[in-house]
């Protein structure tokens, strides 16, 4: 009953499986230049129906996001996000020193999500070309948010207006893009590039894959220096086959989705499971595979006895102890309906 | 019969059977907190005699490199180097970017190593304390070397006593530590910290791994700041038994050795046919797993229409062609007889 | 008429003089090696109390206070300080620059000044050593502050203990420090060090000096490194005498406070006058030399009408023009008694 | 008899005197809108014959040059220079600081000019566009150089030539531009951008002025971003007029030519007397103010003796002493006479 994380589970048998064969298949030419990385790009700009788009695998998320970013910013800039933003909390200012310095400006908003009014009040502010102030540069949203829901096609897009007003740059975090992507049911390119994302971050590793993201330019010109910055940041491998070998069986007969799809069943399981129950409160809505829910003391406690396994989370009102679950790819019905009779019983 | 690059074989079946296990065994701690990361260091510890080493991994040179770099320089900093040193070649600016912005000085030598003589004369300029001068931080020579020598453990000695003096770091790039190690033949302790060397950045990826490299601090205290600049630089993995993983296969039953063993007879054997030629000529002596030859036109023409694969070289001598032949864990001993079979025909 | 601001006002004929005098001295060390910049170091162990005080002269406030902060925070730290610091709004990202990278985080409270309950919460998340989050490391006050008020000696120290608590350093930034100094009324040490001051960024600027400013450094050892960052920033001063002659004649006979005391003088006088008339509200208390004032638009056309001249300010009660009054060193009794006759007769 | 660095003499007196009328001047715009700093740029677009150029006053010849090359090269960039060049030798990496990690290459020569055909040779390697490697963005040579000798302007244009045909960027390095022009004697354009320069960091503090350097833009699209930088870099000066009046009036009535004709003229003097005996010797050819001789054991004690001021130089010859000695616009015939006839005594 591990629902700690979606980065401490395995990974998809049929991307470890890609893996093993790519390692097998002898020489092949590096940094890139290999069969798997250009299938990749290419299958991308099907999937996306975007034929110009421009993809670069890496490892971490933090990698995608900061050199998806430094693409978008200059040092004097400020990129715009959620105070919870995943950039602002959870990467040790990698966001500033990939961008050479640009600053992280905040505008907050209900479950995660950026208030669209309060960014078109911040992005009008008479800041633009004075040099004192740091110059409004990119927004970027997470998607799903770190609350766990979700922006639709036209959220998106209400965002985005701001943003192309100014001429500013749209990145997404999409570490769990994939599970957004599952909850909409819309087409990618939907959900991306013509809602006005410029740059998406797109997850793999906490949906099946060993260590693989990737960084999508759906506006191929800020893709410019990318492979400077990212041969610059360590992030360039040797043997790239291992990230693309990955990325490629994540897209193969649409793994991602499937996986997603399952994450998000499990975590909707679940959700019908607690609050059928007298006591457990969600935070917020739980459109993706994220559970931020308050439960009761005694609760708790039988839940732990058990051996369940889960976060503390910040409650907003006092007395209250809120906790997160986050359900993967492999989460089994049994450990869901597991935990929920060990809740109910309590 | 690939020459060209021990960055475009596959990897050692035993560590692509690592990675698969860890892949499957369920759940474990993200960030490191998992089993295999701390086997890695305590199996270092014990290998290189040192109870206090820390050791990191990452997944690429770069990043190896310039993470271990970063601890042992501040931004205004010169570390020296060989002219021909990967991080003054081959990392785009990489060192300059993770140390916050620190020279590199520069101190030739033959056949890629530092002059031990000229380098003390270059750390023993007065510029200590001065404001206007970078001031000398740390020395990086890299085993094994760019030209395929190998420094042995007094010659690394020699190279400490001047760094030591003025109170600097002793970097070591150990892309091809392996090979280094299995030439000159002694324990990896007297290869490093013995002779002086305060961090190793210590290769798999060229030497059977998928990507897999480690930080390795003799000088613990040297560490202190480094997890921060790791996750920083996007350089920690969440699912880091990927890295573990390999890394702990990579040290089982001695397979570093045995890998690194293999790949240097290949070059010897390779290095003996083509000096029993008429015609071919080496650059430097062959002392790891790369061959730097002067080809006459016709061996090479002969040789590139059967299909070897190789690296044009510079040479400094007008006239030459020179090529960089590259043998790996995986190279066939058949493979080499057939290139050497083709070369002595023409 | 012009109450823009005082940057834009000249300079002390007492200052002009005193680099006059230097300047025809004859050749002297350069790079601070001359008399007037010991002088001042001196002078300021003395009017602060604090024997081991370290005082370095820099030509602007951006570049005192971001050297400053760059001495208190690594480029994986988090600097808090009010959302409308100065070096949050006004200084085109130059902390990051300067510290490699590091984060500003915000804590509001009303007109101007951190809320210390705010503080102390802020300070008591627990991500202290995790890798994932910026680290916090220092706290930067404006004093006086971007609202034209001050923080007294208790405020301070308040703010101080939340500080120490948690080992981060306490940078005030003092471009007004001299006029709040003179608001308050008490020995520079009490607003300073003694209240838990680690670093301080004096101006002189802005109260009569052409181009000076000081970081002070009460925590010697914060300063360790500061003479590389000058001169790595481009701030050491050849002929250091200019910036030096400046302070020197700005410590002399009082000269910083008398300066202060007749801007302070002048904005309590406009005060009085503004609210004595039916019309005028002050944004925040007037306890420094800025006043943000609401003018009725009658009163704002005939001042307009008549040269008086003065910044636009942005209020947050709908439908209200606010405005910026600034008065200097040199304003004039009469400039100011003009401007209330005029706003009287509108 | 102060020869030691034409950073330790005073200021001309008419730069003085402007500045101190322009403090007494009452309020005026800041930040660089006053009437000075424009006035400073019409005058250098007439001086140097070029209506579209940008001009930009900071502080400190550090500044100037490292702003100016920020908007040259990348960070992945290589900026190539001298070995002795005061950016490689004596700014502290402010260079790399400023660029945000760019590299600096070394390309030597005899009497601290690049050799046209070495660097031909170092721009010719075939690294543009391939990832691993630094990217030649820039080259920058220093007029006068720092062993005192002067570059032609066919020399410059020799160098220009390689520039341009890779696309890259040329600056000059001109802390003592006007000593070098006064001894080619053609007009500033010739000397600059008919000759290929794109930017040129223009000395006056070590020719006169107090703390006065300007950034020179004569390809107008690389000033693009240069304030956000300026001002990033805390360089911009709130009172401008004291940087912009002290350049009024260095360029008034042609100030900086007879200021670096006189100090020229002085230099040749003491070179003509000091050749004249036997002896001293030139390390090199003096064209500008600052000579490099070796001087006997004994003439060299008895010129302390009698209280002559100069610094220690490195000679190449073993068993030599060299020394620098610098004349500024200051320097009286009586002195070098003094100092010669001590010389001649002993």
């Amino acid at each position: 009953m591990n629902f700690r994380s979606d980065n401490e589970v395995g990974a998809h048998p049929a991307i470890v499986e890609a893996v093993s064969r790519a390692f097998g298949a002898g020489p092949v030419f590096s940094y890139g230049e290999d069969a798997w990385t250009q299938k990749v790009e290419r299958r991308l700009r099907e999937l996306f129906e975007k034929p110009d788009l421009r993809a670069f695998p890496v490892a971490t998320g933090t990698a995608a996001n900061v050199l998806a970013l430094a693409c978008c910013a200059p040092p004097w800039g400020a990129i715009f996000c959620h105070p919870a933003a995943h950039i602002a909390v959870d990467e040790a200012n990698a966001p500033h020193f990939f961008t050479g310095g640009a600053a992280l400006a905040y505008v907050d908003g209900p479950a995660g999500k950026i208030d669209p009014k309060k960014l078109a009040g911040a992005l009008a502010e008479p800041v633009y070309g004075v040099v004192h102030h740091p110059q409004p540069a990119a927004v970027s949203i997470t998607q799903a948010t770190e609350c766990g829901t979700v922006y639709g096609p036209e959220e998106i897009a209400a965002i985005a207006t701001s943003v192309k007003r100014q001429g500013l740059k749209l990145h997404m975090e999409g570490a769990r893009f994939a599970n957004a992507l599952s909850f909409v049911g819309c087409a990618p390119a939907e959900l991306s590039w013509r809602a006005g994302v410029d740059v998406l971050s797109l997850g793999a590793t906490k949906n099946g894959a060993m260590a693989a993201e990737l960084v999508i330019f759906f506006t191929p010109e800020l893709a410019r220096d990318f492979e400077f910055r990212r041969k610059r940041g360590g992030h360039l491998f040797s043997k790239m086959r291992f990230l693309s070998a990955q990325l490629d069986a994540y897209f193969t007969d649409s793994l991602w989705l499937s996986n997603a799809r399952h994450a998000n069943a499990m975590a909707r399981r679940m959700v019908a499971g607690l609050t059928a129950l007298d006591g457990p409160s969600l935070l917020y809505p739980v459109e993706a595979n994220e559970i931020f829910v308050v439960l009761p003391a005694h609760m708790h406690d039988a839940l732990q006895e058990a051996g369940a396994q889960y976060h503390p989370w910040t409650s907003d009102r006092p007395g209250e102890r809120a906790f997160r679950l986050v359900t993967a790819f492999d989460t089994t019905q049994e450990d869901v309906d597991k935990f929920l009779s060990i809740a109910k019983a309590a």
